[in-house]
């Protein structure tokens, strides 16, 4: 094979597709930047961090630099797509998703000051993150979950079903148990249901609690019930990734 | 084939274990408008949105006009069950189980005024839920979850047990060692009980916990062991649904 | 068949192993009254109930009559056994794990006014239902459960231990970065692993809890992380579990 | 067999991957020895002992005496791995990780008067728990959950990442909800983020929590996803535990 072009070599770089397996390093490097940037966008709103504001304003340009050289490169090295109809294929890339969300890497650089526009232009960052986290061996396991997850949808709405219909019982148990001794906290169904999603899903915030005798009974017999409701979706996600491995090892003897 | 009488179509969008898969446009009309109604029973208990009153009023009214339609609906066209006894197929409908579901949503709405009966009432609307839950696709995972459960019941019966049996020994314990420290929150069993199934459950209030050097190390073995408590009916349940799904990917082959 | 002596069919009341399947009305009664027995000496330590003590009286003693009733009855009818050395079997079942266990049920009614060893003696009736509890069809759930634990002792030590190093280093990071600004919490090893126990098992009491932003971090790790712990033991007894059942389904056709 | 020397003796007894199965007693005691020596550690951080500091003193320089008479003894048994180089073979010893371990542990006893240095150094002896955990029968289940966990580290980097996506959303959206009723825990992405994760990993301390009705009604949905994520890992996990069982009890058929 002849010599290759520089736009050639950065297209193989940038475009991890077209690579056998593993990361390139300017991937890395790019994927490292997206990070990085996420991390400062979450820094930035921390009032007590406000004297650093200048630090962050470097790190901001200096990634919103770097941001810019890999989109005008992204937009030079798409006429590898077909060398015949080189700007076809770079406008392409600029108008579909991959491209406007590297545009929107960009520009969020400019928002900095704040703000929740600001702020949210800046998350979409994280869209890009999933360009690399598609790549090399981590696609196989992208998709085994997201096969698992579908193969058992209607098993896991229901078992989230059940869960609000629990959740809707014990509020409305304990609304009638213990509304009148606790008329702020249990004084209403959806009052009741905030102590409910936190019995149920076993956090348990302790900020309400039962304090009658039959309301904690019936509060003991929910916190019971509570550990079926998350084993239940374990269990169909455990036995959904078992069915997924099988069928990859399976496929060769059958 | 000729043309299907108005009742005819009818049966079909409102009966649909007469469709091969899907859900009717009718159906998932009538299903968003019972969880609608339980949203409103549910929100009407809320005594910081009592000056809504007449919003909730006029909303419960539409559907119960809503119901009452879908109500002589469904007597009506219950004759195309058998054509030669109409009368006998709507009487049929009126007492059976689902009729009598469909008759208390039409007659709750008249006890919109509150009062625990007509909240109860309401919340009969669920029932009706079953109804389009049990359709098409979701019937499959339904009866797997059941069966799975089902076939594993002595099981998660026993696993329950050993919950009970752990959460009574902890709460012994503690009993004896916190008992004379903290009287009023572990001066008795059914009071350390509460302590120790917020605790087996991994759920932590924090309204009471052991203040003792002994308490708290005997609190850090039971709350190690409920790492335990919880894993065990998830790994019965994640095995039986592995065994369901083997069952019926298993079925053609064998 | 001839015609059964009262003894005869008593011992086959009493004894279910030699039924075929279910528990006699017999065993469900005295089942009944060891939980009945069992819920009285709960709620006897409660001091808010001490007006009802002479119903606890009551309720004891008849419980009392019962045990002392079924005790002297086994007694009787374990000549049945061997029908040619009476005496013997009978000695053998009053020295047996099992008699031993029905005598300090009977005894331990005479010790209801209180204190720790009465308490005590009261737990031992839990003893007397794991003989209802291997009966039947839950003999077979039992063995799969303990068959399926132990076969996975080892990994299942290995993941308690890993449990309480992943405890000890948190405890200790906690312990060196909070340590000076909650020394009450957090002053030394034992103290951080209060918390660090209730952060890892997920409990989350909240009576401690890291305050500086070091502390929040690495409690927020420690959170991600307790994610791990949890699901270690519930994906290694699923695994056992499912081993468990296609072992059983597997052995007709192997 | 000729009679063995008390060198050769003392290094079967030593070296355990020299015994077929099973560990020797002087590797018992010896496993207990550190970890009396960990535990030593951990209650030496206490201030309310620091009246017993003359008996921890003494249990110290005693297990300081047992640790370095093993020093010596593995120095001098070294000889045995090949009889013709036997000063090769110790200084070999000596300078493995295993060996500076051992060294490392004899020397803590002199930091016995506290500090974190000295703390540290008194957690390395940790380290050699390895040597013994290693050994035997657990050896196959090390293995076994290194693999399982090994072989599917993508699907459970990628289960942790989103889990970290949904506290960063989470997160960001009680800021934008919360953020002005309590400034004071909602008022940026990193402390909203310590609420986030609280309630992700279903902890929930209690010491922060939404008050608003919408932050609640988001609460209670994050509350609702955190059950997806504890189950996510936990299938990924119990599917390769069941992928790893049947890769063993599937060798000697296939």
């Amino acid at each position: 094979m002849a010599k290759l072009s520089l736009r050639n070599r950065l297209w193989h770089a940038l475009t991890p597709s077209a690579r056998s397996k593993g990361l390139s390093s300017l991937n890395l490097f790019l994927g490292a930047a997206i990070l990085l940037a996420v991390l400062l966008a979450i820094l930035e709103t921390e009032p007590t961090l406000s004297h650093w504001a200048s630090v962050f304003w470097v790190a901001e340009a200096s990634l919103g630099v770097v941001f810019a050289l890999e989109y005008a490169g992204r937009i030079w090295v798409a006429a590898e797509e077909n060398l015949k109809t080189p700007w076809r294929c770079r406008l392409a890339f600029v108008v579909s998703p991959a491209g406007l969300a590297d545009l929107v890497a960009v520009i969020s650089v400019f928002f900095w000051t704040g703000g929740a526009g600001g702020f949210l232009l800046r998350l979409v960052r994280l869209l890009r993150l999933i360009r690399v986290a598609k790549l090399g061996r981590f696609s196989r396991a992208w998709s085994e979950i997201r096969r698992a997850v579908l193969d058992r949808r209607e098993a896991l709405i229901i078992s989230f079903g059940l869960a609000l219909v629990a959740v809707l019982l014990t509020a409305t148990a304990l609304y009638f148990v213990e509304g009148t001794a606790q008329p702020e906290a249990f004084g209403s169904i959806p009052r009741a249901g905030w102590w409910a999603v936190a019995t149920l899903t076993t956090i348990g915030y302790g900020d309400v609690y039962p304090v009658t005798a039959l309301g904690r009974l019936l509060g003991a017999v929910a916190a019971i019930a509570s550990i079926g409701l998350v084993a239940l979706p374990a269990g169909i996600l455990a036995a959904a990734f078992s069915e997924a491995m099988r069928g990859r090892s399976g496929e060769p003897t059958s």
